[in-house]
């Protein structure tokens, strides 16, 4: 098959660092350009030692220089930080360039709740609208269209996936969902803070911004969405001492009794035919070692009929499927190509 | 200060080590006789390497001798499974001998609910109203005249605790509350099982026993004799890949709004005198690292008026607190010794 | 092209687990069969629910019939304990199928030696002398045309490969090299052990076995191969509290001094052209993370002028490379396939 | 006992963190200043929470006035970075004021050999005669007379102390030893880098700085000192993926064969007086968890008959017996108190 030029914008980050991981392995993709300020004119092993040897390891890392991207690449990925992508996205959108940008930057459709919850004026209110929000099992029509994706937050990815066919099918019992996350600490990024140094991380756990924290407009909207009415969040994330992963456990009530067979049974109608989306057996629990470095969604519903708490429990690897391999699958449909190419990989275990 | 005898029966497990390691720096206990089944004829440090060369290192295991423990030591740890407690119990309380029992023979008040969610025959059923819940916040008086302590359960400990003062004032809008909590991997025991080898927890993360866990029953027990009403609990345990701690989260609607200063105010009111309650500052959350090794019991209390959801998160040693420094701080009160003698650790951070 | 059957005779270790990973994507390859004494009648993914969904998740482990396997198989993984493949290959050589050994039986070329260092006795001594040692750089040729491979060790293959070209060029000072190893949890297997629970590797490090380790004389049979003449080793291991990877440190004196330049050129001269040889850039050092799931060796030679110690450090993932990826790779050299074909996964990092 | 009055200069580092760990369980000495140039202002539980509610968590942290420090303590301990000490020192010395340096600045007796290792100018060349160097066991009476303590290297302290018999009694073969250690995160220090965030050190392991580490003159320094002649090091540091602790591992071969159990009694005769110290009994190696939190530090010896070699394995914990306890233990000395008062304490194990 013919190669397709890719850029990246950014590639300090573990994000940026997962799509040179998966670009490696992609049969189509050409990774023609890679940027980063602060690294420019190292190759790229120099930077991450551990990609010497491999297809990507010699490319020089340049400035960025739009219309060199512009003119030679079929897609460009932004992984560049909350408002920096609102600056360069006009710029590139006047092409043929297709875009996805791993910010949140186009991922609220409303300015003024961007601009409360990031703290940021938002310069770009227009392709507020244009943008599709990349959640590829929801949006896969509206994607394969696209010339902007706003690929979808971590947590967000892992909510909503699990939310789903409860708020098609209206069965909450209440609009406000208990959510409590567990996040690896890749989710907070490679910029280096007291916060996250080894020694921090290490043999600890604990929430973090239990009062507010920027993926409940994101998760907010997405649901309310889909349910077709005003759905809120408590969202309350921890941070695990592990690098990859995001286990989210749902706590909702339904507005009428239903079977934990039943309900495994609604979400197979959802999802059978998703590949990604596993829906575990009866008594199968997810973990996050499961899904780590794939694509995978794993799914669990439990019943509790002591109670009548019902339990919806997802598992992802935040960077893979909660950034850059959803990135890449979007990138897939963009370009008409096989939903799941160079996103075959099986997780590590142990 | 003159020195007392204790016993403990059942060194092989985590809670028996625990117990080990506060004995071996309390200034009145002196470790008379400890016994494993397996172990006998070894010395501690032979079982134990990290214990050579300190005060109980060359200690003899012996086997179980119960006439002995009887005549010579003032008190007795069992640090025994479930069921093995209640047959050695009615043979020691006929002497002068104070027990403490790790397990949960003695926890719960009922034969029936025993029965229901351990599956096993309770043989001692005249003894359950005898017994005194080791809480030592809420039973203290009465564990000073007891002479048989049930020790309480780990994640009961976090949980109860986290929830005593909502329930005492009667706040809590729904008789049900939903609680998540993360545990390290002492809590499932020393003894070799595929499941908790080390390459199946490391780097993982996993809910597990989400529809029966044991810690249910006295979790209600407990909640509802505070409240004076039917209480019950989604109870959701994770597993973490740690070695020590609970982190647990209780997401409760009050009925009637609260401000978190009021909330704060009300929680100091309960525990400002309790040395090992720490009431944390606003804006301050648990961590798992702070409590490592310890007897604290850190609270946080955060409210959250956009969705009306008040959470209560709560941080334990589940191997101190939650075992053996609360079965050493039952023995201080039983001995009428200081409440902390031999219990003053700070945590190791980092 | 056309698809050939393979089966893995025991798979519940871990390298029977790795082997599942690695033939789930390879594209030739079909596994026919699987074996399990203790798991018989189970279907894959209830033993591995990580595989729910997958490839293999639904195939059905079956107990040993070596019947089956011969008719049906091309080739079969042998993922059994020490002292049982002895058994099981004389009833499978005299049928077409290929064999793969992961074990130790026929790693030794001497009887006296397996006898001594594994403590049991051999009973095909006659097939020691047939068997191929499947390093894949070393012995490639002899590999395409065996029938019996015997897969190295872990520990072997990051020592052997490290030390390669200083013995073919003779340039060894002192005949005993001194190693100092140190490997990740799974080379101790998935049997359920005190010593290898979560708690008791979990937050810690250790050398064990330092007087007599099996390895011992496998590695000095192959490096006293490639010298031709016999080389001692002080073969040293530690366990590191990670789940995979071997780093190994080999301390020696040259014969005559060498810069690091022209010792790293040398290095070059040996492995330039081969593709899972990273010898790595001067200043650059292995780390685990960078070889993790892969099947590269990195490795880095140091020379230290004060000392004139020079220091070989080589990095390798124990389960791929140092067991089932290189069992695979052997498959595909037997086969007559590309020596890489479904082995070109990246590490995932972080 | 009457309390004295101590200070710490640094604390916003890990040993600054452990000192106060340390110190607020110590019943004489009466911590009155705390210094941090960042964090003056603040309370100190609001810059470590988990000190919350301890004895010395609302004590203020202050900016860096020598005057008060000389008139009101007895003592000070100076927890800078190197370079830092040496421009503090002499304006203390003149006083009455006792000091114990954490930093490297007077470890060195050679201006030269420092200048050259650390890059620095060294001013107060004066001082290195009079610096006593604190590694108690070797140097306790020259201690409890200084008034200038330079408290050892992490590393050197696990080096020196296994060394320490054979280099006494002249049995080195050779006068370069080689030695392999692995080192917990803490030694890294608190500093953001990129580096040391949890998501580059976590399930990794690697070696670093094999060309040239701070620690070599220091540990050939003592060395040589003890053998009365020049010893060498081939010094060899890894970075393990936990907090705490130190594993040494010396290779050795002697001028005259030993037996263990020889070599056992040898180290017994040096070291069965030392409570910190523990020679452990043959077939039992050094674990990390061991010594973590203490002041042990674990020593075995290991000869290996086949090959000549003698194994030296030391275990400590970086943070405590390589730098704060060990202050703590020089701090004891030098104002004539019990030399383990407040270092009481054993291993957190699991």
């Amino acid at each position: 098959m013919k190669s397709l030029n890719v850029a990246i914008v950014g590639i300090s980050g573990y994000t940026g660092l997962e799509l040179l991981r998966i670009l490696t392995q992609h049969p189509v993709f050409n990774l023609r350009y890679v940027t980063s300020r602060k690294e420019a004119g190292k190759k790229i092993y120099e930077m991450y030692p551990e990609l010497y040897n491999t297809r990507y390891g010699d490319l020089e890392i340049m400035n960025l220089e739009l219309d060199l991207i512009k003119d030679e690449c079929h897609l460009v990925f932004l992984a560049v930080p909350h408002g920096v992508s609102m600056d360069i996205v006009p710029k590139l959108l006047d092409s043929k360039i297709k875009i996805i940008d791993l910010s949140a930057d186009f991922r609220l459709k409303s300015k003024e709740v961007y601009e409360d919850w990031y703290g940021l004026e938002h310069k770009s209110e227009e392709l507020l609208k244009r943008s599709v929000y990349g959640l590829i099992e929801i949006y896969r029509e509206k994607i394969k269209n696209a010339d902007l994706v706003a690929n979808p937050g971590c947590y967000p990815t892992s909510v909503i996936l699990g939310l789903y066919p409860l708020l098609k099918e209206d069965l909450l019992y209440d609009n406000t969902v208990i959510i409590d996350s567990k996040s690896g600490t890749t989710g907070a990024g490679r910029t280096p803070k007291v916060t996250t140094l080894f020694c921090e991380v290490y043999d600890d756990f604990k929430p973090y911004n239990l009062k507010k924290h920027r993926h409940t407009p994101e998760i907010e909207q997405e649901l309310s969405i889909i349910a077709r009415k005003e759905i809120k969040v408590s969202f309350n994330p921890h941070l695990l001492p592990i690098d990859r992963g995001i286990l989210s456990s749902m706590y909702v009530r339904l507005n009428a009794p239903l079977s934990e067979e039943k309900l495994h049974r609604l979400y197979l109608k959802y999802y059978s035919n998703e590949k990604w989306i596993r829906v575990l057996p009866p008594n199968v629990l997810p973990r996050l070692k499961g899904v780590r470095g794939t694509m995978f969604c794993d799914i669990s519903v439990v019943v509790d009929t002591r109670t009548n708490i019902t339990k919806i429990i997802t598992a992802i690897d935040n960077l893979c499927r909660g950034a850059s391999g959803q990135a890449v699958a979007n990138a897939n449909l963009m370009m008409n190509l096989e939903e799941d190419m160079g996103l075959e990989d099986l997780a590590l275990v142990p």
